[in-house]
């Protein structure tokens, strides 16, 4: 998995039927050192996150795992919300914002 | 999922067999903020997509969760045709061109 | 998929039994304007492509979808011999030489 | 599979059901030669495995062979520690610090 | 599959249970000319290779196709030991040394 904030949304009618009624996050890849990346995915929440909020997302046929994305053809999925996050004995994250 | 644009096509006429009648579509990956990239990848389409649009695609086993891509040696495919899509609190793309 | 050009052959005896009788193809990778890359990799052949051929290769466990790879250790497969390929309204390639 | 440290700890309240009592570990991707790189990875443990240890994880579809993470919506898991690790005849890293 | 030079073992006593008897080389990615790169992975052997022969490693899912990395959390596997290799006409490697 990796860390990522979500920081957008994308608005598909036109899509493979499978995919009715599944919401596509913009997803920005974050450093170990929670910093932001240039890299994002595009994923489908699982876990009803919303924008600004940090988040796991798995890829892959793992991203299939989820009951809301079973057999879909869908690569990448939020499957966690995080709470803290710490790295090097030190918070790098905290939900709420006291980083 | 990544955004892409659909930028041409490829003609293959000698293929195995389980590719007859599919559509590869040559599509260059964007960045988060609407960007072109050089990164590229032949996508086969499942939801009418056309030159010149902004759609969503998968990659992967995940790339063969579409009826039309069911067990096909496939690795990716077009999912989705983006109608807008939101990034940071602004609309990045809306289909018919007003960004 | 992505484009490559087929730039050589690798012979290997020892190997895993579900292997034997499989052709192993160095593919190098182009980039959308048929440019050669850096990166390559080897393929199995599942459309009697030889050396010199521009063709779409798959990866990762589509790779396994071809008669030939079916639940085989191979993690990229020759698929289709491209016959003319148009990015930007333009053709970038057509077999037998006129670009 | 990568060589890793596991440099941190994830906790995550809100998240698909199938992960609850996983543990996510932070994991920095550690060079052929032993030193730290800037690229990390959330796996989830699945050997006992605790901040500071030197680790062998696995991505992908791989990450759910093992019982912890059977049909888990999880990409990556750690599924060995590492005692030493030789390269071009040298010990590289051993348990305890003695490199 | 990427060519490669296996360079070193690991050896971990802890892990888990699926991994009991396999053999895990650091494997060296070379180019397509033959030098060493410093990319590398750990994969599970699985046609008795050695340290410095020149092999072919597959990732992903298609690691696990072999009889000893079936359903192993495992996610590269050599699966062949390469005789000869050639590229653009000419023998880049052979067995035994005469390049």
């Amino acid at each position: 998995m990796l860390i990522g904030k979500v920081v957008g949304t994308i608005v598909a009618t036109q899509k493979d039927e499978k995919l009715d009624g599944l919401r596509f996050m913009v997803v920005r890849q974050m450093t170990v050192d929670g910093k932001d990346t240039n890299s994002y995915v595009v994923a489908v929440d699982a876990v009803g996150s919303g924008v600004g909020e940090t988040v796991l997302y798995a890829t892959g046929s793992s991203a299939r795992q989820t009951t809301v994305t079973d057999k879909r053809p869908c690569d990448a999925v939020i499957m966690a919300i995080v709470d803290t996050w710490e790295v090097d004995g030190e918070v790098r994250y905290q939900k709420d914002g006291e980083s």
